[in-house]
């Protein structure tokens, strides 16, 4: 490997995940019941952790200490519409870094009522596909659900609004990630189409950005090495698999394993 | 393989499995803590995708845009006995083909209440264990769980008069399963015993049911191809398992990979 | 193998074990929304089965009729409050052996006081790492979550002081767990780190004391067992995997194929 030849962002990337590690960040995620189980176990292999503090009353506690929070509108109950809101608004006032997944807003109407009111709390990171980032911004008609019906580049105006209007990070997933902050747009090019036929691909990236975000202040470059990181680590699972299942459990049997190595190998980073 | 051999149901189930993962169909699961991820990834794994709105207010707007629809009652808190109603009454009026499964009813009255409602409401099909088809017929006692104490056979007549008198399909599931419309019965005679040591294999199985629906009128046959695609894939991971950990994630894969030729080798369906 | 070697404790495991498997106790689990599908596989896996009974008016008819009960506090949102003191009140009164695992009480208000209630209802086992064991004991300040910051002999004292007022075996999860009735204690120094990586290991290992505690009334010696068999097949598990995704798969082959052998090879108990 010729150093020389080295992208910058891959260099960053790989000290951030150093990083990670050593501070093996707590990220407290209030999130769906379809993920909870593979969004924690994700979070345990990159070398960060979860505490599903998701219950009124104690959300808002402990959102001024953890390390990051992700709050996911998959299935927003009631008692997790409370808590969502308790803790970010803890999260925004003690500093937490916080990331919100708007997922299958649009069409429907209480968790689209929700992103909104959570919108306007300003969260450090925004991540969706990009049916979700263009409801988000209000000039979308939403999907069907998690299932996106727009391509990346498509909802990048809209992203790059969001960023402007709430001093956000936005986060738009797809074959091509790309982050925002509304000036500087960067792409992650490396992934795999078995990320979408595992539920929860896109969920537990949410907490594993709410990870690195606790990282500094840099939310745009700490929410590229999250999308570096986890898309690496899913290449290097593909390779390694059958088929869905054994995709899943190799996937986090890459993110404990992937190292600084591979990141200089393997990023797409522009 | 000698096509004069073949079972004229495998022909058809090969047709439905081709038509399923052309048209990717998007079934709605109002289902229980315990399987919400199991479920979704059995979808995905099929060719099929998921989307758990279980959210009051949200899920009867969903039904009529799903699919399909699954009602799984096997943990009936208050905000998803709301959600199962509202979906279930606007899948009956617009069409959408939904799936009752009366997890463990009979003692327990909350679940057994609501199974009561729902069925009034005339799934389009009913998938339970001989147990609950029992006890959903009212000839039953129930049993402790999920854990079935009568044999399929055993059930048969009490399916036979769900069907006629509410218009369903019928699946009772066991080592056999067998599917009635109240005149005609078909049983599928693949499947492993490791399906029964993980959790969630039967209801997966309800979620399979419903996307298979979604393809045509004739729902007997929808649900025998959902049946026989399920434990024909259940077989081949078997096959390659060694506990029920491996037999889970190669069951995901064998979902995945199964095709025409795997189930013009293996059915056993008369 | 001479038997003349051979520990006492892992006759006494290898025995239950085998009496698990011939009884396949039916363990009521009311815990939380992370770990429900993991604990659900890891009874199945063991020879145990799991109902997760959890809504109010139906979890205090089932808690008599179940052979085990799990009440784990990790997501304690309104109902699951009220089905655990209703399933708890139920186990008492009607001798079924049931189990507290005091997910990260201490700072968090509603799961501590919560904690507090059922300890009055006398727990037959508690399970916990050392930091809820010392808040439990309220000599404690309480971890931030799952992750515990003291040492489980730290913590000896405090369980065999809970132990001793409430008439419960004490267990504290460690790489050493240490399991007390107030008089006696019992070191099992079998595991992994791995357990650790993978979400519900702690949790999941409360649902077998459960079952364990079907066995007999020698709780002290269920419980062992139950750290035991656990841990020993975690031991298995991690000399074939390959990081924490394929752990959590090879654990649920080991502890479906872990037998007297096994125990009497690797069992070190004190």
């Amino acid at each position: 490997m010729n150093s020389r030849l080295l992208n910058n962002h891959a260099l960053i990337v790989a000290e951030q995940l150093g990083e990670l590690r050593r501070s093996a960040p707590l990220v407290q995620c209030i999130t769906n019941a379809v993920v909870t189980n593979f969004t924690a176990n994700v979070l345990l292999a990159v070398g960060a952790s979860a505490a599903m503090a998701d219950v009124p009353s104690e959300a808002g506690l402990f959102a001024p200490i953890a390390s990051g929070l992700l709050v996911n509108l998959g299935t927003p109950h009631a008692e997790l519409r409370v808590a969502m809101l308790e803790a970010a608004r803890a999260a925004s006032t003690s500093g937490t870094p916080w990331v919100l997944d708007p997922v299958a807003i649009g069409l429907l109407p209480v968790r689209t009522a929700l992103a909104e009111e959570l919108l306007w709390l300003r969260p450090t990171v925004i991540r969706g596909n990009p049916s979700e980032i263009l409801a988000l911004a209000g000039v979308g008609a939403g999907g069907r659900g998690v299932d996106s019906i727009d391509s990346a580049e498509a909802a990048l105006p809209a992203a790059r609004g969001l960023a402007l209007e709430f001093g956000s990070v936005v986060a738009v997933s797809g074959p091509v990630d790309v982050v925002t902050d509304g000036t500087t747009d960067i792409r992650v090019s490396n992934g795999t189409e078995l990320l979408t036929r595992v539920t929860g691909g896109g969920c537990a990236l949410g907490a594993v950005i709410a990870a690195f975000a606790s990282l500094g202040e840099d939310r745009l470059s700490t929410t590229v090495a999250a999308c570096a990181v986890y898309t690496i680590a899913a290449e290097q699972a593909a390779a390694v698999s059958r088929g869905p299942g054994s995709f899943a459990v190799a996937f986090l049997d890459a993110l404990a394993a992937v190292d600084a190595d591979d990141i200089f190998n393997l990023a797409i980073i522009a």
